[in-house]
């Protein structure tokens, strides 16, 4: 590729520049950027974060300059090499699973060993017995085998029980038969199954003596150890490219009667006993979904930093790019208007800013709530083991007044829900507010958010969950209405709508923080007992009700995400650790949070009778208006507090230095290999290119 | 690449197979569907398609089966060729405009001559002189230059007027010197100009004797007519990968004090006397105006058939999508609910699917309402000149007394931006709507609406639109107060309001669907009114404004659609063609946008008054989940009716046969070039890959 000519490398950007703009930025806030990023993170943290960067950038299999400019297989190539480097240096870092979670992170793209290293390890841990961890949990955790999770199927995503693979007890030689009746069967989408795993935990349907006992783990050899080649009577490949998450090669896998011993079905949970030819029923089946609701949390505490990334590049970009003059300017000011202050910008930008923050501290008080569940949970192990057969009860059965954790997981489930879609969306938002430049690959936010799209379908559909959450808020209201119901902050919150519903309520919502937060409870139990009237006394079917439980339970999911936030800031461990002007910005992103959510919820709102229309109208045109005035100055080190290293970004757009125009003249003229390429650009020559330099190159890099 | 064993040969998806799922879905309606394609694209229309369609298949260069696979410089490599042949074929078969366009369409991806055939001939036939047609045009309609339009820069995308490219105006020797003064000045994004253009028509600064004129148009040759290497002091390449749009090759362009002739400025509205050295301003500057309103409305139109794309797909596929048992089916019944019955998923798609007949209603409305406008200014040509100098007045600025440009320019806007965010955000529910099988690449979707998402930022940003139509609402009102308002459809809904304002509205929205789109009136008018009293009575700035501003282009927008659906519908040409089955389910869909709209925007219609809470919640609860269900078996049908060949959907799950699983499969084992690969997949192994067979597989393709 030609490199720029002198008179091209003297340009600089027009007018101010962007490192300028950025710096004046900066000055405009003195909000304590690093008393606030050590308060969300720990200084530990940012230090070990940092320290594991430094050990990344020494090394060139993580050089991303080339990353937006291969094609999926030279994009699965060096994602294999650099999954190959990061288990080296594992090893010789002696890493935890956290600093390898954050090396990770830093790199910012799946590798193929990405299932491996989480979701076979966990499952080959979590329900494989002592001999099993021997066998094969061992090996695994050394990377002599390779594995895989494979569960979903071409023609079957979320129901489990519906999956088509069977696994048939052979009592004759102790050992399952596995096998794909149909094409709709074959494994589907199963992350590190394409290219890379020898092994799979496959879930089939388990068959003993022609009765089927519903799908369970089995261990399968899928390739030669030596050469990598599929194992006999075994059709196995990657599925092709997708719309993001293309360094991952998801598979599919297809198995003819394939033979595996009585020792390759995990037998923590339940078994199939070899002498008596008998299934053996799950212990504490309970222990498995408080592993989903841990899961859940995790993706609502990372959505906020997903998000916050999105922001952090639009935010600095919205300050660097400017575009036309205040149109109330003085006719003698010149010069073009930073896009952040255009209101239509910041009513775009900054409640995501907000909910950035707001995920954050929701997620966290997810995990404690997990943590102390956990506890307790151990105590009382073996209690809510499943006598009476059939299949293994889900938490929504179990007795609210018994535990909590049917109350975490319908949280933990609405939450999850609720805060993928805000991140997902949200990022898509970000990079239109970028204008055009969004559009490009190094914007850093297209390829991101393509990414993260998956997030919003795995772990249970966000639409499925739904159902799950509404059915828990029905259970809790019907007990409610029993006198029967558990303590707990459902039931507390439906028990005081019960009280104050013939009363009418008449929260300050604009003037109070916790009448705010009240409201939001509100709309909650008006729409669940709402709810619950169509579906007991109107008989009306559960299919019609499907889109009243959606609207239901992100009621509920935005209420919880509220009511976090505030809590969050009025724990005095916040307002010890921070100082009284970083909690009053905090303290506006939560108002302007709700705000803006129950604004544009308004309709339900009025319904519920929660707020007047004269109440809306005021948030709408003065109140969130005046708020992003407020927060507008904090805006730039806000995103700063957030930490994401440039390297981590990769995005000329989102440079901390603000060196934007710079960056992707750099990117588009000197990295693309397209310009090592002359067409030959007339319809009936023959050619195609008169000249194609890109293999000196390749050779270069 | 291993072709499938005979063993996964043998094997069928389970259940009812897709071709039957679908084949029941068309029994299930008698709306005829050739019919109401024939009333919609007219049966010539859709036989020349065929025709095409037919040319282009017989053609190995546009085989699709690679497109999926393939990275940006490969995908270019094909668009290249695509193109030229495309023009071979256009020269051969004598294709008129139109029949070239339906060719593009039908391969669904721009080529790098996409500007070419667009902007620069447009540009060079509106805006040049006879002496430039000879010089220029000719040999760009034979393809013997290329070129691009050249106008957005670096710096600057929607503000035109602050482009930084100069053309200064040398008298001595008659001619421009074009400059690129900042690295902010490099042109960016231009289409075609990146690899394939050797001319560019560059906006720039005209400069006469110091003086700055405004940005002008100049033809520049980049790039030597034999070598295709650049000319001397001209930089220009591609701009890099983006999110979709990647067999574009938009580049860059810097310009170092290049000269051109005094010819090469495009002179058919203002110009540089060459002996007077004098400026001679534009003759009818409101004629560039129109060609923009034409350029609007079309997308508006095509808004409708891109969206349509995506609602084929996602309905097919979840008609043969099954998954879990309907809750409350008794326990004798067996077998998964296809998706198309959970209204959850009927919420997401069925509004979306009338979206696609609202928004073709409108456009045609639109392009009718053009022309007719364009006879009438052709009359009144020359009365629009603009004898006082300083600049070209915008439409906005003409009294909207003498003409009906204004209001189509306005209503244009307006559309242009409500359709292309209906469409683009309308393909991602789509997606989505196919569960995890719509994140592959094969669903088809993805890479359309990637490919489709600039266009909510090009021909006028979406939310800078907004602001145009608020202004023109505002001066319209300004003159109802006055007393000298022209009368016009929007000067009538205005004047409507005032005169029933204090009387008080009642529209009865679930029983008249005259009341249904007055409500819709009432809305913008009351928006507008308030905007105007918060200009002009509390004096806010325009800045603080831009949020209600967006709000009312939508609300009027959503008018706009509504009230030309409604016409549409009740056109006497529309029921002379129509069957009174077929009348009375577009009527069904009618409804469905309306008040699925309404039902969205609820809170402006609560505070303008126009409908109660208790209208609010039947429409949500009662008449719009009537409708899903009156729609439902219907839906197949009508998604027929919009006639995509297969061949231009590409997409696994939008097959008209419904093998929606097989063909998931055979791209997936058997296209698929990662699959020619073995991975070594141990970290302390140097090789990467076993083996790579793709160079076998290149040289069978």
């Amino acid at each position: 590729m030609p490199s720029n000519p002198d008179w091209v490398k003297a340009l600089k950007p027009s007018g101010p520049q962007g490192s300028e703009l950025l710096a004046q930025e900066r000055a405009k806030s003195t909000l304590n950027v690093d008393q606030l990023a050590n308060f969300m993170f720990t200084r530990e943290n940012l230090e070990r974060n940092e320290r594991i960067l430094k050990i990344l950038l020494a090394d060139p299999v993580f050089d991303k300059s080339q990353n937006y400019f291969r094609g999926r297989t030279e994009r699965i190539e060096a994602a294999l090499a650099r999954g190959k480097r990061l288990q080296q240096l594992s090893v010789q870092h002696k890493w935890t699973k956290e600093e390898f979670q954050v090396a990770n992170d830093l790199i910012s793209e799946p590798t193929p060993y990405g299932l491996h290293a989480s979701m076979f390890l966990v499952t080959l841990k979590e329900q494989g017995t002592p001999e099993q961890h021997k066998l094969f949990l061992e090996r695994a955790e050394a990377y002599k085998i390779i594995g895989c999770y494979a569960q979903t199927e071409l023609g079957h995503g979320s129901n489990v029980r519906g999956l088509e693979t069977t696994a048939t007890w052979n009592p004759e030689d102790k050992t399952f038969t596995l096998n794909s009746p149909h094409l709709t069967a074959s494994k589907w989408w199963i992350g590190s199954l394409g290219k890379a795993a020898n092994h799979a935990v496959v879930m089939a349907q388990l068959y003993i003596d022609g009765k089927n006992y519903g799908p369970h783990p089995f261990v399968v050899q899928i390739r030669d150890l030596k050469t990598h080649e599929p194992l006999p009577n075994i059709h196995v490949g990657d599925i092709g490219p997708k719309f993001g998450y293309n360094t991952m090669d998801n598979g599919f896998l297809l198995l003819k009667s394939v033979k595996i011993p009585h020792v390759n079905m995990l037998a923590r949970f339940s078994r199939v006993d070899p002498n008596t030819n008998k299934y053996v029923r799950p212990s504490n089946p309970s222990l498995v979904y408080g592993t989903l609701t841990y899961i859940r949390s995790n993706i609502v505490l990372q959505a906020g930093s997903v998000l916050a990334r999105g922001v952090t590049i639009a935010t600095r970009y919205c300050a660097v790019r400017r575009q036309f003059q205040d149109r109330d300017a003085p006719e003698t000011e010149v010069g073009e208007n930073q896009v952040l202050n255009y209101t239509m910008v910041q009513i775009r930008l900054l409640p995501l800013l907000a909910a950035t923050f707001a995920l954050h501290f929701t997620g966290k008080g997810m995990i404690s709530l997990y943590q102390e569940n956990q506890k307790r949970m151990n105590g009382d192990a073996g209690k809510l083991a499943d006598s009476t057969g059939k299949r293994a009860p889900g938490p929504e059965e179990l007795n609210p007044g018994t535990d909590l954790l049917a109350d975490l997981h319908a949280t933990s489930c609405a939450l999850k829900a609720l805060s993928s879609t805000t991140a997902a969306e949200g990022l898509e938002v970000c990079r239109r507010a970028c204008g055009g430049h969004g559009y490009s690959s190094f914007s850093g936010i297209g390829s991101w958010y393509a990414d993260y799209l998956p997030t919003v379908t795995w772990e249970g559909d966000n639409y499925m969950l739904t159902q799950q959450v509404s059915r828990y808020l029905l259970k809790s209201a019907r007990a409610v209405l029993k006198g029967n119901a558990a303590d707990n902050d459902t039931t507390r919150i439906l028990k005081e709508f019960r009280r104050r519903q013939d009363i009418g309520a008449a929260f300050d919502v604009i003037g109070s923080d916790s009448d705010l937060v009240a409201a939001f409870a509100w709309r909650v139990s008006f729409l669940t007992f709402e709810a619950l009237r169509h579906r007991d006394e109107d008989k009306q079917s559960w299919n019609s009700l499907l889109v009243d439980f959606w609207r239901l339970s992100t009621a509920h999911a935005q209420y919880m995400v509220v009511k976090n936030f505030h809590d969050a800031l009025n724990d005095s461990n916040t307002t010890n650790q921070l100082d009284p002007e970083t909690v009053g910005v905090l303290h506006k992103l939560f108002r302007l949070y709700a705000l803006h959510t129950l604004e544009r919820e308004a309709s339900e709102f009025y319904s519920s009778a929660a707020v007047t229309v004269r109440q809306i109208t005021l948030a709408r045109t003065k109140t969130v208006m005046k708020l992003l005035e407020e927060i507008r100055p904090h805006a730039l080190r806000l995103v700063d507090a957030w930490k994401f290293p440039d390297w981590q970004l990769d995005s000329s757009l989102g440079r901390y230095d603000g060196k934007v125009y710079e960056d992707m003249f750099y990117r588009a003229s000197e990295l693309n290999p397209l310009n090592s390429i002359v067409f030959d650009p007339y319809p009936d020559s023959k050619v195609l290119f008169k000249k194609d330099e890109r293999a000196n190159l390749r050779s270069k890099l």
